[in-house]
């Protein structure tokens, strides 16, 4: 006896009979005594079939244009649910982003929700209805419609949760849950039963793409409990939650690996105010990512700089970086690609010493050496060669005791 | 220099390089110096292939959601069109229906325009914009998305240029204007330059499927001048306009057929009040359209009874007719199918005599014969055998002086 946001992405939805599969399944909970807000993304593939089509209306497509082209994707799953739904004889009502109260910014094609007026869903709730809300699309002020972003739909999900203070937030995705790291690299990765807020954040950042980064920012900060299962099973998947609600007794929840990263080394440049911004400025401004840096200091006033950009940018930001090495006079600017980033998360490394050693030592043996270092409060990040990525992986699953019971 | 609606049907739309030549013809209409808003409908077939996905989904799909499915068709135009007109350099902006402000009744599926707030539009226009506003959709009291029925993209654009005082609609079809006949019947058949609202109205009940006939009905009712061209080329089409404007003075403007017609007949039943509503009745209850009905008083207070029905709701009639006729005590209840009506249109008729003798006959002088008449101000409707159909169409082309000049 609950108010339930059950959100389903495009795999879920990708044909008439998986939209019934939906359709039971949110029956199953509205009968069990639940009142039910239904978030869906659009059929798997439409949206890139629409993004083509606006390719070939345009070389730049206006940014306004496409997201109202865009949200017609999920305008066709929730008109389908909900006339299904009604077929089986069950009150249900489609929303449309602007129809749901969702209003965002005007940043159109990666619109932000600044608020949701839930009267609407209230009022259809209270009437007993099953509510079918288009996920990913909203309104600005302007009346014009806006998309969210890749991933938009679990934040549209995340957000609504939040608005009518559902108890749940069901996320239902072609996985059953998250686990402590990509099964697909070391097959004795295991589901978690519970994960943090602030882990799963890191996770996600780090190429876990379970959820959408934004909807795990918007469900820790107003406290909705997300629940990462299967749609296509009963098993119970995962819950994201506050830190402090009773999580597993582990120090490290997660290993992560983001590979194709690229670095760049500037040797022997002045050790004086500015030069950072000389470095960082062009790169910048050809709007390519920074993702670490490190500086080491030299004797002599002078400093070796090293940061690592994503490998599609490698080529740009060196031919970039280039051109400053030379009027700043560094010695050299070198690069390398073929890393990659292997990251060990959990909040209890937090109370617990000794984390980072085992990670550096767990690596050596393997003969695995580190290229770069940077760590957070709940992680600790460390770049290798890409061809060492999936056995530094394995071997700090079981050196920090994530491996399942055989 | 004007304010100009041009309205572009599915055939039109039907894929991108079908959309670029709509936005170069609305180029060159924009940079003639007009103002101009463009009504888009569906691309052809797409409206189709959403409602057999409703099928799929439900065995009656729900209105109010079946609506807001069939809107992405006009959504995904509209959007495709605007994004090529600023990527060609225009100011363009597309417009919903509830974004252009396009109120509608409840009536889902066929609902009716009730007001138009132009205020966006306006706006849009003054600021230099092409106005690209989605056909057949509007907006209910609720903030339901409707639609407006088969054709009701042609309603749109004639609502919309009333509503902003437009100087000229034009529908661009893929017919290049409004014949006086059915050119694949009649060879001779001519394009008109200029017909009345009251004649389309007719050419458009009897089957000349140019024009929606909501269109021409609200054309009529804010004297807003039509223009039937087509979009394959630069030719005039026909201008639809108010009768005393100038009209060609032509007796008949149009001869028009409609095949799969269907007669009943009540033999002596008694010519007492309440026997039509006996016999119209259980008809109307199966919601089954007549057209033509016909008594003849017979001596001794009885009378025949005969109306015409769609040849696909014949054997339901007969059937409800027969019922009837047994408990109204009618001595036969019989039935004919493959008629057809073939009709004169003009009007010129009101101030010339002799039509409907010209008719009657040029009919007789092929051995024709005529099974019922029906009249209007502005035409004269005859049932005939079906298979008499096209040539009762040319000779009375020929007879009333419609044939082309050689």
């Amino acid at each position: 006896m609950g108010l339930v946001v059950q959100k389903f992405g495009g795999t879920s939805v990708a044909d008439i009979e998986k939209i019934r599969n939906v359709a039971n399944r949110v029956i199953r909970t509205a009968t069990a005594g639940n009142r039910v807000v239904v978030v869906l993304s659009a059929m798997a593939g439409i949206t890139d079939s629409l993004i083509n089509l606006a390719n070939q209306a345009a070389e730049d497509p206006d940014g306004r244009e496409l997201d109202s082209l865009l949200s017609t994707g999920e305008q066709t799953t929730v008109a389908l649910l909900a006339m299904m739904l009604t077929d089986m004889g069950y009150k249900a009502r489609s929303l449309l982003g602007f129809q749901a109260g969702i209003r965002t910014n005007a940043a159109a094609t990666k619109a932000r929700i600044i608020s949701i007026d839930a009267e609407k869903i209230r009022t259809l709730l209270a009437g007993g209805y099953i509510v079918v809300v288009a996920g990913f699309q909203g309104i600005d002020d302007d009346g014009n419609i806006t998309t969210l972003g890749r991933g938009g739909s679990d934040t549209s999900a995340v957000a609504l949760a939040a608005a009518i203070k559902a108890d749940v937030c069901e996320i239902y995705t072609d996985v059953d849950g998250v686990y402590t790291t990509d099964p697909s690299i070391c097959e004795k990765a295991r589901k978690l039963s519970r994960i943090s807020y602030d882990e799963m954040l890191e996770m996600a950042s780090l190429g876990a793409k379970v959820l959408q980064i934004r909807s795990v920012e918007f469900a820790k900060k107003y406290n909705v409990p997300v629940h990462v299962r299967t749609s296509f099973g009963e098993e119970e998947g995962t819950m994201v939650l506050q830190e402090d609600t009773g999580m597993e007794e582990l120090v490290i929840s997660g290993v992560t690996c983001s590979k194709g990263e690229a670095r760049i080394t500037f040797k022997k440049v002045a050790d004086v105010p500015g030069v950072a911004s000389e470095i960082f400025g062009p790169i910048a401004e050809a709007r390519i990512l920074v993702d670490m840096i490190i500086q080491n200091t030299r004797a002599g006033g002078q400093t070796d700089l090293t940061f690592t950009v994503p490998r599609g940018d490698y080529k740009k930001a060196l031919a970039i970086a280039q051109e400053t090495g030379k009027a700043i006079g560094a010695e050299e600017v070198m690069g390398a690609e073929n890393l990659a980033k292997v990251s060990i998360i959990g909040v209890g490394m937090k109370n617990h010493s000794g984390v980072a050693s085992t990670m550096f030592s767990t690596l050596a043996a393997e003969g695995i050496n580190i290229q770069m270092i940077s760590t957070s409060e709940i992680r600790i990040s460390c770049v290798v060669e890409e061809k060492y990525a999936e056995l530094a992986v394995r071997v700090l699953h079981t050196a920090f005791g994530l491996d399942k019971k055989e």
